[in-house]
């Protein structure tokens, strides 16, 4: 049996989700995988919770997402908020974070790889922002980095092109990469909406946040196939090299425009290869029935990869909700340390 | 750089596509994986052809497919044909093969464990026939038997629960496994013709074989979802323990009826498990426009998994041809040798 010390940063609702995971399969991975997950520090704003035997996970489950919940687990467990945890194995990196700077995340990162950690990013900010800077210093730490729960959480992607595509060359990839707008959109088609009454309606059900403009923008959708780009075909962008349009100016009359053609607006966003160069560009498109993710609605998501020696190879579902991103994350923990 | 050497059992379509694949390949694989690929030795009716520098992969990659070819090759560069090979990492099985007995697959791999080489088994007849036997053996031996190309090809399946789900709890398997069938159901339900008139149809295009019942009967379905049951849900099903029923049943007025009702025929292969028991069935059943398979027409593949925390996973696509069936061996075969 192995044991696999875990800190984790972030305690909103995909950490939360994350350690209730961790309790509730801890038993299946060890017969499974021969692994025995010991989560021994948890850090929020004001700082870190921890324990090398392994810290509470019936309390920490049935806490209050939040920073606040930390503070009140080291009060009832009479230990001090810290700024350091002690040896650990993997950093599993939920903290909020902002797609310019990137931090918290990126500290916590480099943090991680100074001890020798490897990382499970559910996060985008720090791979977005310093994708390069990144992936240098866990090389020269010789540590490893899965980002799943970034790049579609449930939704396989990085996955596929890595090792159910292994030897194949892909030459393109598409993709339905973000919920909220997939959803806006749907009900645009399915009802009639005005994007803005849409969106009253996506925020008004949990799906679209108070300040929707990462995802309505098309940032979030941007962010993801970026990763996929620079990580599986070779390129080393950030946003700035991306053609970025949204959702938030398509009208009513596009949409029943293209329903009277039998077409759907989807937002895509698309990375090729042309000519040596990888253009991507995220914007909302017209697509016909024949379409591999024509079916994707709501707030489901789709990617299609285009091989030369496989075809097309499609991916569709997978839960959009934070026990789909923490099951994301757990499924990087478990690839990262089980026998191969 | 790691050198891999690979004998081929089977000088067929398959078996020559995979040639072609190690040549055109190569050298984009030892940059990417680090992995050399040297074929050392290639089987058919008649013996082995090998050559421990590597066989030339110009001349068999024009070959025409067929044992004969490995004789005139055998005679062209002065070598015998012989009943052993020399010393390899892994064997690739393509032999033709049959469902009940296994042979002369079950034999190949069953050498191959004992000089201690890994297996990638693209025919399916040893792994339906003896699974328990071949994983055995393989345990006892401490060597690797992958089998993509049996499950799907392509088409990725054992991959996506094995890795993509890994740490999630798969409830249910539902596919389109077998593109023959699926083409003869599209023929019918868009063209109107009969089961016997969309049969002909197929074997004139070369989709269906001459003799079609491993096809229209279910039986290459059963064979595809058994794999991925026994190794995914745990069981350890041979053939008799399923209800299969083939597509050859069905009418031209069944499809239409279901037409009528904005329904469509599939030849679904199903595993469910069920108060800890699965159970298995093949049959051709109506599915509707909402279903995730329902936009897997003509000669496409596709498959569902049900799971407890990643909601519904569903992959599509994957060419159904020779090169697809070998790019699904190539892919296993760097996922055996390359770093993870």
């Amino acid at each position: 049996m192995r044991q696999i010390r875990i800190v984790l940063t972030g305690f909103g609702t995909v950490g939360r989700e994350f350690i209730r995971l961790i309790k509730e399969k801890s038993e299946r991975i060890k017969e499974n995988y021969n692994l025995e997950l010991r989560l021994v520090a948890v850090g929020g704003r004001d700082g870190f919770i921890g324990s090398e035997e392994g810290l509470r996970l019936d309390s920490l489950s049935e806490a209050r997402p939040g920073s606040q919940s930390l503070a009140d687990y080291a009060r009832n467990f009479h230990m001090p908020l810290t700024t350091r945890y002690g040896k650990a194995d993997v950093l599993v990196e939920a903290a909020p974070t902002d797609v310019e700077r990137g931090e918290p995340g990126f500290t916590h990162i480099m943090t991680a790889f100074r001890n020798r950690m490897d990382v499970i990013a559910i996060s985008k900010g720090a791979l977005v922002a310093r994708y390069d800077t990144v992936f240098e210093a866990a090389k020269a730490n010789k540590v490893r980095v899965k980002y799943s729960g970034a790049t579609a959480a449930a939704l396989p992607t990085k996955d596929i092109g890595e090792i159910s595509l292994a030897g194949s060359e892909i030459v393109g990839i598409e993709g339905i990469l973000n919920g909220t707008t997939n959803y806006i959109l749907t009900r645009m088609q399915e009802d009639g909406l005005s994007f803005e009454e849409a969106l009253l309606t996506a925020q008004q059900k949990g799906i679209a946040e108070t300040n929707p403009d990462l995802d309505v923008k098309g940032i979030d959708s941007a962010c993801k196939i970026l990763l996929l780009s620079n990580d599986l075909l070779g390129t080393h962008y950030s946003l700035k090299d991306l053609s970025i349009q949204g959702i938030d100016q398509v009208t009513k009359e596009q949409i029943a425009g293209a329903k009277g053609r039998g077409m759907k607006y989807k937002l895509l966003a698309r990375a090729h290869k042309q000519e040596g160069n990888v253009h991507i560009s995220i914007a909302p498109m017209e697509i016909g029935p024949g379409h591999l993710l024509a079916a994707v609605d709501d707030t489901n998501k789709g990617i299609v990869f285009q091989t030369d020696t496989m075809g097309e190879v499609c991916v569709l579902g997978g839960s959009s909700s934070p026990r789909g991103a923490a099951a994301a994350a757990l499924k990087d923990l478990i690839n990262l340390y089980r026998d191969h």
